[in-house]
């Protein structure tokens, strides 16, 4: 017996995760992804849109997901590195579970065929291309939860740009807080990374009540974060710019004090103010 | 039976909800209140007793409303919009419970007979005079449980010019967030508000282990909110004049490092100091 | 203005607590009760209606009501007396609030008017009739917030011969054990009821995320609390009778081991089996 | 781009689950198992050992499993159906995830292209084999992660003859009670479960801060659930052997009350006492 | 100043815990106990009044403590080994910390002086008297928090014939469970103590909110655990044989359901009842 | 017997607090402390080295104590008065339990005997040096569990100069959050310190999962509190030096976002690279 499984083990190469997609599983489970792709299949949003997603803010999103039956793209109760730095770009995918060596240990046998580095939390992060987000599966842990301190972080920043979601810790806070990013993370621990194998990258994880998927775009603004499909950033970004423009003149509007709310949301009643509003928008939209 | 029911139903108007004081009852529960009134009965703690407040910290109304036999009026656990801008005014209150149709029917139809907004929360919204501080029992609901979002927390500031208070979430945080008002919330969500029944109106609502009447002076701080009876203000008021002067002479001899505690608080023990003190004192309140 | 208030006062005869519906006021709020009504206006779900809801289970509640647009009827998290003993009756409400002398001697004073006890618990303990379940909201007080005792328990299934939820504790655990009554409580501690005022009798209350009415068919089983509306309490009973049946059959074939579940669950597919199972069904509910 | 997927879509058989290993896979992972095999390559762990295990305490393996480098296989704070029943069995795990539908979809075609059942528990419940004990990872949700009621509890026991550990909820708890298995959840609801997807069928699942394995022995009992690698479980079993001897004859001993606890614990250092428990030892290991 | 230090190292007998007090200082921090003392000082409740102890509840207990200005006496929120089994005897106190070397290490050095066990927990096992209960401070620590197992418990029980107070967790609950002893702890692990050290043994220990001194007679019953000052104890026991036969009497007249609650409860106000109640509290008092 | 008492109790004179070292006991807890000492033998690490602890990160901390032994010495879960500001100082440490007055009374007869101030917060604040940091054992009490409000936190600030660590709360939060001092705390109430006793004072605490000695070395910032043993400070200022030249000159690296950060971190591989970052180093300590 144990001499077969020697031979299966030689037979099948081993791959770096227990949880890996090929092109073609990435491509399957996003086929509703109407842009681009990464070399491994992962949809890659343009960065026009990305932009135009950086403008808007998480009821915005709210607006248009629920209703298209994605009620499980929020996530909550963060902790804000940088509170009203916007996180914007697309998810890259990490899932971790407790170490045990049976399983590890033919995963890192399979890394190392590919010569991926050894070290748990640099192999992902040095996959990372710029605008990419990392969203990182540590199930909440805190003491040896710690995914990064000053020095990754500050690799992870130089080399996207963005920021991190991670459910789970940091650690070096005091290193990490002068660098002008955006992060979302559970808690804090001076400790290292430990006790934890990487099991997925680039998959679908669970961030509390989210499901996230590799090339999900992500929104973190100071409510939470938010993952949005592919297939529905365009709607998203689309219904935002009419909103925008209601909420800018209704806004403006309330502040004066004059008005009952009623008279003026979720619309005007008053045929003037229905006219001043009408004219607004056309002027907004046209620019 | 049923022809009886209609009957009734026809024979006492119905009101707007469930928890309802005629102006009589407001007077008789508030029967302390030595000030004017709104035409609803409600107290209205004068605006120059207001202003008199907003100099004034939770421990100076602690030093009087336990003593006095109101130790249930301070509310903590508290997520702050602004840390650092004071909330004072005029408390309205409003109290929701988990939505049944048999019931919210009854007081929907009361409401529509008065004319009123059938929106949950823009019919409390539209009763907010300036001066004002809404107080909403939302029971800590997080999900569904949100008040306001940028439009109408935008309504809440132009018309009062204070803030609120809400025992539930917010939305929209990052449209709010640039209003530079006082918040008092437990939580966030992109949610809107549902799920709910609006079931009374400037009746005494209890928000975590406080209970608040129409008509209380409220006043937060970094530190939580405090509901001041009106009977209670001018007490609160004048005591706190006092302790104002001797913690500003006491704070500055402290903090110069030379003194022992104790020789200087609660109060200094030095006739030289008790001296200097009693000099400071009387040029202080003379001003 | 004092004397203004005093006359009030004497004109209006106070109310024995806040928040007091008329006999014409519960019937309308519960103008869908299709059966008697107390002397108050409470509904009376018949005895023998009551006799069938003892026999189901929360889930074939939750088959009806949430479907009719009654979610939010259920709670759970409660520590149970005796678990294994069902509780089945009709509903007693009391609310509580933090007690603040302004609103209670109000309450108070009109109490004593009406020759009704001091004493805050047993005031509504002494209302309670056979076949009622006294349900209070003391918004999960712990110390202090101890509605019973030994003695009022003794005297509560005494008189009721049913049992209690208490969205609060209880004291005296040792002496309430031996009683054989179903009791829902959330914590226990030896301090005896204080620092409260009851706002509210036989008015709508929230219990957790659940809101009850007066009159309310209570069902308690090992899950936690349903509280039913009258008017549903039949489609409730009617429909768990089929699904009695029906899983009674379907759980014994289960057992044997013999199936896959998708073989019998929902429903049957084989032929033979479907004809077996409607063979039961007859034989059973022409019984 | 569109029509490139659709081709990809007809040319890749979708499998069941997001996460589906192989034979090949389920063997590389487990290669240290060193017993037979399910043809899904699960390891079988003998039915002797199993009876071996049943047993055992949690202390028991603990001695072995953290010093052989596998300190995370142990997971506390459940609620048990029946304290004092026993869990042993072979560990079959199930993965969800909160639902979208671009991933489920694409899953729930394959799972129809292999003709299983569409309803996201009864699948897994359809694969179990006696002596196996479904392990499920529904992420702690209580309303809709509630994975059995009273019918397809009755199915899984009669199936299996052992019980189950959902890091969830179940439902028809009043059902389920009478049912002699051994439960282990986090808690009840009556809702039905839904608003998840499958996302893995003997893939490693995390139970907390544990890992599980395919095949894994599941021990439950009055503390918490272990879960023993096969390759272990000989290991346990003996090592657990002397340790029963011994505890036996030193618990008679301390329970008399006449000697120190360091007279005879952790070993006995009287002659006459290490005597006497030497042949008690060999006399019952001879057994 | 290294050679000063050993030179005060041989000076000073160390003592075997951080904080040990003396004879003089036992009795004099206890120096209201009436009763004889052990030869530690430890204050030795008699016997007689212990076993009336055993027939009290919480609430007898709670009816003296605070009014004599002891509010801080008991703690709640344990797990029960066996709800019903009574714990009551003399508190044997122990306190641990977070593990230090520099001050266990002198510590230890201490004890090995004194030729006391090294274990950090059969040390303090070892003085356990018939009689006393156990009260461990272990500030809630669940993992390696773990007091005791089965056969130290089995040691514990033979020892004192009464039970344990953990403010920590215990282990082997599988083995401990078949000891029909009162056992109150917080939770339960399968590890092994360790991480802390001993600072102090028959010092006073902070149990939650209750601080409990050597020579407390323990109460434990269903709703948690009274530390009673042995000054206290004689004015407890005495105050309860008269609400022993109040409330048998009021409980048996209340559970007829003949009665208002206020008729009886608190006292009863017919003169005929009252005439009944003085008699059959004379009779008894008699016994 | 009482004669006794009080005949011991003049033999005896009292001590202050219940738990209170000798200069002795002091030096012989802290017999690693390779510094000077304060008059009452409490180590008293240099000035210089303070300054050099200053510029250190929780993680260079971290670095050291665990693999020295030391992993108790770490807390988080602060709220922080002013992130950003650093806290550096020697520990003093006082520990408080809930009030009894058995215990308290001999206590303050003891205090009174040696003239010290009455309050129990006072007395330990007036005991401060420059340079000192207060670590106060309140045992997370938040009602009356407040240590400081704004009077004595300016006397806290103008004597020491550095901040504080109270495992409790503080109030006046408003009037605290001008001075510009660090502190940690765990939440804010508007109420007095009471319902508690004094019962060390420079003696073991523990805070959270931490235990600190007097004259540890505080160094609180962003992520929470460490102390540090005299004896290692040192070393873990020495290894904090190469630390901090490493990542000064990695991050600047990573953050360019030209390299893989497996090229850099933990250590460069190119050789290039290499001769770089030793030539870096070099200048750096040199200086």
């Amino acid at each position: 017996m144990r001499l077969f499984l020697i031979f299966v083990a030689l037979a099948i190469p081993a791959a770096a995760q227990v949880f890996t997609w090929s092109r073609e599983q990435m491509i399957q489970y996003t086929g509703q992804n109407p842009f681009e792709r990464f070399p491994d299949g992962r949809p890659k949003v343009p960065g026009a849109l990305l932009e135009k997603v950086s403008g808007l803010t998480a009821e915005e999103v709210f607006t248009v997901l629920p209703g298209a039956k994605y009620p499980n793209q929020w996530e909550g109760n963060w902790r804000l590195l940088h509170p009203g730095r916007k996180l914007v770009g697309r998810a890259v995918t990490a899932q971790y579970m407790p170490l045990r060596p049976d399983v590890a240990d033919v995963a890192e046998a399979g890394a190392r065929a590919k010569g991926l580095a050894p070290n748990i939390n640099q192999r992902v992060l040095d996959m990372l291309e710029p605008g990419d987000v990392l969203v990182v599966d540590l199930f909440g842990k805190v003491e040896q939860g710690t995914f990064i301190g000053d020095n990754l972080a500050s690799y992870l920043f130089g080399r996207t740009k963005t920021g991190f979601v991670i459910d789970g810790s940091i650690r070096d806070l005091e290193g990490i807080y002068p660098i002008q990013m955006a992060g979302y993370f559970r808690s804090v621990h001076p400790s290292a990374i430990g006790n934890v194998m990487l099991t997925g990258v680039n998959v679908p994880v669970r961030i509390g009540s989210a499901t996230v998927m590799p090339g999900d775009v992500v929104l973190g603004d100071r409510e939470g974060v938010y993952f949005i499909p592919p297939h529905l950033v365009a709607a998203v970004v689309d219904n935002a710019e009419e909103t925008h423009v209601h909420d800018e003149w209704t806004k403006a509007k309330l502040l004066t004090g004059k008005y009952k709310s009623s008279d003026l949301y979720p619309r005007p009643s008053d045929p003037a103010l229905i006219r001043e509003y009408e004219e607004y928008k056309k002027k907004k939209l046209a620019k």
